[in-house]
């Protein structure tokens, strides 16, 4: 690899399928895996995986990535051993939400270590054809060590990502209102049960699509966008009153109708 | 023109926006069109415009596309004067309702002319780079005149439409968990005044094309399909019977997680 894609030791804290999503283009990229999860993923990894968190955390990372799931954020970065460190290190994060863990790793990682916070606006469906043109948000939140933090977010813009730098206040109130909206959205299709018919129009095809991917993705997922996104529950309101203004004017417009009769 | 297609005499009643997209594709194909409408629409079709209803129905159509509103359809039917018709004429309709112009049809249109409700599911907007794929769906109500309606029909199969026989209450039932709940999803983004951000997800995307092809049709067009579609009433009920429980179990996990701290 030339200068410019500098091989990293990345080691991942939370395994899961995002993870697992994220490391197989960085494998690709030649970078170096290892893992450590609540779940044992050594028939995947084989000896890049780490039941031992202190063991993880005393090999040579140069990122340590956080891929855990919203809701158990908090009580995983309150368990690593970060005295097993042996140098300092770029703490980075995917979650959906932003603002909750940035205050946490504000809170919880040595202040030699740096910390970059990110989200990447994609997953194993909307990515599984490449990252090009997906929208890649980060927040560079304490960050000396300019060279490691360029390497890694050169990862994303290698394969072609919209890099979007962006406060995660910012990127709070916007996700709100777009991927919370539309998660909620593609819930309430599947409580619907809505499928395809034979007289699909376009549009209807393409709820359809936001009813399945947002199947794919976990529960826990949806619940810690509500939760931990501040913005959230506001636009779960204005979903409602939309929703109430609808139907009030096609019932008033109904009786209009029914007057006319 | 082969003797399999025939050219057609056709006659629209109502000549708004759908209308007028439908009109284009006929006319390439070589059919003669003419119309008569609520508003003034010479500007547009010249001499084939006809301000008078009686000299319209005088004409010699082969077949009487209606075109007119959902809302609007029982006044106009029952003010056409079918005592002007020279010959037995095939009555055609396009409404995304179909119950409604199912009856009024049966009700109101001479015993000797045949009937074709039909819906072609898509618009302007889905339409626009043509009709290669797109649903059409159709129920041959009352047809004795086989080469007439078959020649109407192949106007569609010629572009390459999805051509879908269905009675006209399936039909309802199946667009009132498909279209109508796209539309009212449609309104409701409207009313939210979403729109694209920086950060976009792809599901998110498609969100934002529903808004805006819903918000290009008429309100007009979104009454109809509530109140003249008997299933719509209960489609609105699952939509708001979904968002309650979808916020109820996001609700109850977050005092479930308070509880936790
Ligand atoms: N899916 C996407 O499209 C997407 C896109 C962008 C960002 N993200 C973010 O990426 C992260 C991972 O997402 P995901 O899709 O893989 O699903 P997820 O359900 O949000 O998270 C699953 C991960 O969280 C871990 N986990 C869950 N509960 C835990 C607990 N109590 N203690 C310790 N670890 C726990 C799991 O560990 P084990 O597997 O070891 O059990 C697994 O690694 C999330 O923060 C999500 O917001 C996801
Ligand atoms: N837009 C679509 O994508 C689409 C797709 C499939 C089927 N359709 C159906 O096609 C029909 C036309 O739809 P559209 O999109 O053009 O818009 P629309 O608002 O549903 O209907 C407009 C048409 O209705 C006529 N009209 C409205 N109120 C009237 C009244 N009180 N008296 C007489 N005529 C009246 C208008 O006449 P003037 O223009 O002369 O005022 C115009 O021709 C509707 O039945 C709709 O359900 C539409």
């Amino acid at each position: 690899m030339g200068s410019t894609t500098r091989r990293l030791n990345i080691g991942f804290i939370g395994f899961g399928s995002f993870a697992q999503f994220l490391a197989k283009t960085m494998i690709k990229q030649g970078h170096l895996i290892r893992a450590t999860s609540r779940s044992d993923y050594s028939a995947h990894l084989g000896p890049h995986f780490f039941r031992d968190m202190d063991e993880f955390m005393g090999l040579e990372n140069d990122v340590i990535l956080i891929c855990t799931s919203i809701l158990s954020l908090s009580e995983v970065v309150k368990s690593i051993p970060f005295h097993r460190l042996k140098k300092p290190t770029l703490f980075a994060d995917v979650l959906s939400v932003k603002e909750h863990p940035r205050q946490i790793l504000l809170q919880e990682v040595p202040e030699d270590s740096d910390l970059l916070c990110t989200h990447p606006m994609f997953g194993p469906e909307s990515g599984k054809e490449g990252w090009k043109n997906l929208n890649f948000m980060y927040d560079r939140v304490r960050v000396r060590d300019e060279d490691l933090c360029s390497s890694f977010l050169r990862i994303f813009e290698t394969e072609g990502c919209k890099m979007i730098e962006m406060s995660c206040e910012e990127h709070d109130k916007l996700a709100a209102q777009s991927q919370f909206v539309t998660h909620t959205i593609g819930r309430i299709l599947s409580e619907m049960q809505i499928t395809n018919t034979p007289i699909d129009t376009k549009g209807f095809e393409k709820l359809v699509q936001v009813k399945e991917s947002t199947a794919n993705d976990s529960l826990d997922l949806y619940i810690g966008l509500f939760i931990h996104n501040r913005f959230a529950k506001q636009q779960m309101k204005n979903l409602e009153g939309a929703l109430q203004r609808v139907k009030g004017s096609l019932e008033a417009k109904m009786e209009e109708e029914d007057g006319r009769e």
